[in-house]
């Protein structure tokens, strides 16, 4: 498929959005055919992102549909939604039509299942629709998920010269070839080929001869994130698909897997940020609300739990009452210390590169916070002596409640992650406000109960 | 470049480490070329991050260098700096020679500027030599210090016939060949053609007449970030690169963008945790506070800017001194909402979807803060009544805190980071501790001014 590109970078400008607006206005579909077949089909969508539903539909409607299926890909998963419920079962079948099987199960997925059954009826290429069938089937965070139907494979059996001949047909309906993979006749993967190695070789050559008989390959069941770090390490653009009989099924490219790393990303940013659910800037305030209260309200029992142990306390502090002004202090750094420890295992364990034993890990947690905890402990007794006047047992006390603190914040946020790792559950729900609000309540008490113990009251 | 990749995930165990490195003590050169031969590359430098330096060192000099120059390459970078240490400047050479000029590049820039010359000095072809220095000129986070020499190009006037038979001179030089690129004369990109396009044409057509004119490019001072992007948006696998005169330098792979992408992903993950650097989980104790303490003093002077609040409003709060109790409530939930709010913030400009006016985006998180604030201060009014037995100004004062300090918090988390990039600084650092301390000052200080207004002490 010929891209148009155009060397000047795609500018989505105030002007722009409502020149193309004027133009649906006016029903000018010559004028804005022209306009915007010179952009990319990625630049129409954010185009189309900016447009009320009406006028998005108004544009899918207009251009043919080799466009606007690429256009659909693009557009926000909220848009999108919109759109296709603007469209007929038909229309939307249509659209399909012109999409990768990949892409096309992706969309249809989305869809309501009556609504689903409906576009799958009116597919009218028979093997793409059993195609999109057999993708349907597979959760979508598997290598099944990911994968297209569309790849090229010839058979072991082949000259060189057939081959090339043959799969001028096959390469016509993949729009990028990245392996030629080589099957036997049980449709087994046996090796792949690149097109260059087929255009270097001699035109008698046998593929059997030619071929790379070690090729890298994943089970269709595969979990989505697994195949990205085999693609990732290997360096690898694309990789073949196969069943437990090594029967090949399709491919995975790696602009697929950049979407899922960059999913991945973006989800574990935001739960170290205590969002849960994908949401963004520009998303209702109701969606945003849904995804932002669960974790304020953590924090917020974790406030409650703090104020019952500091109520308990304040009544026989009567002559240290200068410890309360340190709470916040206490807090913050224990906060920020277990952020810090649980964010380095949770990168640690997505790239699998969290070994040895937890008790070696948590002697060095241990340390670094000693060291941590001795310097801000130094700084803090200067400043509490001079400024606050505190006594001589007030700083230690301080002091010995901020190294603890921190050594204990440390430990709690190296462990918990590495505990639900071990347990199969995400670790990365066990950073931002979770490990914040534990190590708060925890932090607290233990500066109380140092305070106690120091100062006997 | 066959790559020898066994079906079989490979697994880094205990066993295959001890086996390692009893044969490296034996000294059965034979067998340990033998045992690693059936590795990647990618594996083998796995295998190699867990011996010591010697041992390492041993391996390296052992295999052929075009192994070992993919092995330098996946190395962790702490570990390639030690074992490059250990090598000569001509051994070095040797590596650089076999691999293609990017990562050549790259290599040779870690290196002490001594040393570079050195290494440079030994490179035997003089070709290579050439185009290295040249990406050595490059700023590593431009499109330059991305691009590799490599590449596959035409001119507009040969046929397919000419073409495919001198490209395959070319493509023995290139590991994997994207797009081939139109040149005219006087070597100006003016478009590109796949292999399969090349296949698919008749042997006598000419390039002109079957090219695709237009061609996505950057300009070699382009941003590495920007690259990214692009290649995101476009789902390329590949882009050339062009100087001020369109003139073709290089290209860039997807797989170098990968790479970017991980690390920026990694950077932001690690700013919003408190950690500035790129650290691990198995770096040293030194290195792990050098990333982390700078955050955690922020925080401690937060903690003080605290302390010097509390104790001056200490003094006056005599009949309210429940108030006390409620600081880490409040400072707890202003430290989430803002760093969620500048989280959203950040990532939004980080896909370039934050447009329309800040004062509206502003009044958005307004009214989210008020929806969220209303919601928790309610379950609060509860708790502090029945289970703190706060009287009705008491429960008015933490409930009316508490609404003012999420919505402050939240407008401080939207246009801390929207100021930030407006002047050109990363957005990405006003996350986590930055945030959250400025909150957690800004919240108790709000708190206890609302205290003052309605308890009238």
């Amino acid at each position: 498929m010929a891209e148009e590109l155009d060397n000047i970078p795609f500018e989505l400008t105030e002007d722009l959005i409502n020149q193309v607006e004027r133009l649906i206005e006016l029903k000018q579909d010559k004028a804005l055919q022209k306009l915007l077949n010179d952009f990319h089909h990625a630049d129409i969508a954010d185009i189309l992102d900016e447009l009320d539903l009406a006028e998005a539909v108004y544009i899918i409607k207009l251009l043919d549909s080799e466009t606007t299926a690429d256009i659909l890909m693009e557009l926000d998963e909220d848009n999108r939604e919109k759109v296709l419920r603007n469209l007929s079962s038909k229309e939307i079948a249509d659209e399909i039509g012109e999409l990768d099987t990949d892409d096309a199960a992706d969309i249809i997925s989305e869809l309501p299942e009556e609504r689903k059954r409906e576009v799958i009826s009116h597919i009218e290429d028979e093997d793409h629709k059993a195609e999109i069938q057999e993708l349907l089937a597979y959760d979508e965070d598997t290598a099944g998920g990911l994968m297209a139907k569309e790849l090229v494979k010839v058979y072991e059996t082949w000259t060189v010269a057939g081959c090339l001949r043959r799969i001028r047909g096959q390469a016509k309906e993949v729009t990028r070839v990245h392996s030629i993979y080589v099957v036997d006749k049980q449709n087994r993967l046996v090796g792949r080929l690149s097109l260059k190695d087929l255009i270097v070789a001699k035109s008698e050559q046998k593929i059997a001869d030619i071929y790379i008989s070690s090729v890298d390959s994943v089970n269709v069941h595969d979990d989505a994130e697994d195949v990205a770090k085999v693609m990732q390490k290997y360096d690898l653009e694309a990789i073949p698909v196969v069943d437990n009989n090594q029967k090949l099924l399709g491919r995975i490219t790696i602009d697929d897997i950049v979407d899922v790393m960059k999913e991945e990303a973006e989800k574990d940013y935001q739960l170290a940020a205590g969002i849960t659910a994908d949401v963004e800037a520009d998303d209702s305030i109701w969606e945003l609300t849904k995804a932002r209260l669960p974790w304020l309200l953590i924090g917020m029992f974790g406030g409650i739990g703090a104020a019952t142990i500091i109520t308990n306390f304040q009544s026989v502090l009567n002559d240290y009452k200068i410890l309360l002004s340190f709470v916040p202090l206490i807090q913050a750094t224990a906060g920020n210390v277990g952020v810090q420890s649980s964010a380095i295992i949770v990168q640690g364990l997505a790239n699998d590169s969290i070994d040895g034993n937890l008790l070696k890990r948590l002697l060095k947690e241990f340390l670094l916070g000693l060291v941590n905890g001795l310097a801000i402990a130094f700084i803090v007794l200067l400043i509490s002596h001079f400024a606050f006047h505190t006594t001589y047992l007030e700083s230690l006390t301080i002091c010995v409640a901020l190294i603890s603190v921190i050594i204990m914040a440390a430990l709690i946020g190296t462990f918990i992650p590495i505990f639900l790792d071990k347990r199969g559950i995400d670790a990365a729900v066990a950073t931002g406000p979770f490990i914040t609000t534990s190590n708060d309540i925890f932090g607290i008490l233990l500066y109380f109960l140092i305070a106690k113990a120091i100062l006997g009251f």
